[in-house]
C-alpha cells in the first residue's frame, strides 16, 4: 500500500501524526478521528485524511482511526518499528545534552557513539559512553552500521563534519548548527531551528 | 494585505521561506521564482504561490520575486522586523547552548534572562548575563515586558514551569522537553522535537 509518491511534505507530518497518536495510547484512548487530530494539532481534518490516504486505507467510515494500529503502521511506514543506532558529532554544551536526551529511545533512536575533535573531550564518558575522536568516525560507522548523524558542532566546523559524514556513508544528517550545509542529493539533511519556531509563534502576537 | 486567515501550517512555512530568503540575499542573489525554492526547500512551486497569495501579491509574472523586498515582508508578517527579548528557563547543558546559541539575533530574538531553581546555579553568568532565580520570574517578565520564553528544563519539571510562564504574561513559548505541556488557548506553544525529524528522514532509508 505504501507508495514513494508522497510529497516531501506530507512525510514530514507523519512524525507529527506518530507522535499524538502515541500520546493517545499511552493514555489509554482506543479509537480517533481526522476532527479530533485536527483540533489537537492545527492541521486541517481533510488535510490528514488526504496525507494518510497516501499510505493506505487506516480509517473506517464511520468509526475513525484505531489508534493502536495506525500508530503501529505509521511506525512501520517511517521505518522506526526498530531502533536506528546513531552518532553524535560535537561534545559541547549541546551534544551533552543530546547525549542525555531521553526523548530519542522511545521514538526509534539511540545515540551509540560521541565524537568529538578536541583532544581534552576525547576519552570522557557520556551517558555510558566515551567520547571518541573524530578520526574514528568512519570505522566505527561501518564496524556499526550507522546511517544517521547528528551534527551539535559550531558552525564553522559543521560543512567539514558533514563531509566527514558522507564520506563514511551517513545517510541522514540532523543538524544544529546555524548554517545550511551542503551533502550529495542522496543524503537527507534536516535542521533545528529554534528561531523559525520562534517567528512561527510571533506572527500570532501583536 | 495581511490577513488573519492563513491558515496555521501555511505560516509555520512562511520561516523557511524567510531562512532561504535571507541565505540569498547575503549570496547577493536579487530575483528567485517559485521553481528555484521549491527545488531548494522541496516544497511544490505551487504551494510556495498559494503560501504566499494569503499575505499579498509579491511576486511579478515572468519576473519572479525580489528577494530583499519578500524577505522584508515576510519580516513584516511574522513581526520578526523587530528584536523580541526572550526569557529562557533552565540552565543546563542545553540551556547553556541556548544561551550562547548565535542563530536567534539574526532572526529577531535576544535572550534577555536565564532562570533556573536550582540555588548552586543562581548567580552564574552566562553569555554576559546573570542566571536568575525562577522566584523572579514575574517581576522579570513584567519589567522587561517579555512575551516569549524557551523551556529547557526536564521533562518532570515542564509543565509546572508553563504554569509559571503563563501566569506571568508568556504568549509563546517553545518547549524542548519530550513532553506536551498543557496551557491556555491563547497562548502559543511549539516544540522541538529532534526525534521528529529523525523519522522525517528514516521515512527514506532502508
Amino acid at each position: 500500500m505504501a507508495t514513494n509518491e508522497a510529497p516531501d511534505i506530507v512525510v514530514g507530518r507523519l512524525p507529527i501524526y506518530l507522535r499524538a497518536l502515541t500520546i493517545m495510547a499511552e493514555e489509554g484512548q482506543e479509537i480517533t478521528s481526522s476532527q479530533e487530530l485536527s483540533k489537537k494539532l492545527g492541521i486541517s481534518s481533510a488535510q490528514i485524511r488526504k496525507d494518510l490516504s497516501h499510505f493506505g486505507e487506516f480509517g473506517k467510515q464511520g468509526t475513525g482511526y484505531e489508534i493502536a494500529y495506525l500508530r503501529d503502521q505509521l511506525k512501520r511506514i517511517l521505518h522506526v518499528e526498530r531502533t536506528w543506532p546513531v552518532a553524535l558529532v560535537g561534545y559541547g554544551d549541546l551534544g551533552t545534552a543530546l547525549a542525555n536526551y531521553a526523548g530519542f529511545a522511545p521514538k526509534g533512536f539511540e545515540i551509540v557513539a560521541v565524537f568529538d575533535s578536541a583532544q581534552d573531550k576525547v576519552g570522557q564518558q557520556i551517558a555510558g559512553k566515551e567520547v571518541l575522536d573524530l578520526t574514528e568516525f568512519p570505522a566505527v560507522v561501518r564496524e556499526r552500521d550507522i546511517k544517521v548523524a547528528i551534527v551539535a558542532v559550531p558552525s564553522s566546523a559543521a560543512q567539514e563534519v558533514a563531509g566527514i559524514l558522507v564520506e563514511s556513508g551517513i545517510k541522514a544528517i540532523l543538524n544544529y548548527a546555524p548554517i545550511n550545509i551542503s551533502v550529495p542529493a542522496e543524503v537527507q539533511v534536516q535542521y533545528i531551528d529554534p528561531a523559525a519556531h520562534l517567528q512561527h509563534m510571533t506572527y500570532y502576537l501583536e
